[in-house]
């Protein structure tokens, strides 16, 4: 409960992991921001925001990152991009 | 790319994961949902309807359950509830 007055503080730790996670993953795919924009039936400025840590996206977005970057949701989210270095 | 088509289509898979992860966390801290609410300044029946996956929550949303649940967010949206019950 101690936590309690800055829960709702905006945090931008998980934004980051995202972002690293997307441009590692994507870069493996040797894909652009426009490719994978596109594959994902997004905008390539929103990948592009997403890349930066700027936008707070939701569940089914992240599902369709997760399908068109070959990893599950929770993998996305977690920071350790050094992983796909050791099975790429 | 063969899931191009479809990378778009609404998943309830992750929600439902979600959902029933919240849902035993919340029981195994044993408050209700009403309190989960409180300590994460939400609305009762915003947790409410998590709870029934019925929200497409933003990442924002996942850190603040994440914290009032003492979880990781990829742990929130890894489905296997049954990991909580080993610890408990």
């Amino acid at each position: 409960m101690k936590h309690q007055t800055t829960l709702r503080k905006p945090g931008t730790e998980i934004r980051k992991v995202l972002a690293e996670n997307v441009r590692t993953l994507r870069s493996r795919l040797g894909i652009s921001q426009e490719e994978l924009a596109d594959l994902c039936n997004l905008h390539r400025t929103y990948v592009g925001a997403i890349e930066r840590a700027e936008r707070n996206v939701t569940l089914s977005t992240l599902e369709v990152f997760s399908k068109a970057l070959g990893v599950s949701v929770p993998d996305l989210l977690t920071p350790r991009p050094q992983r796909y270095d050791k099975n790429a």
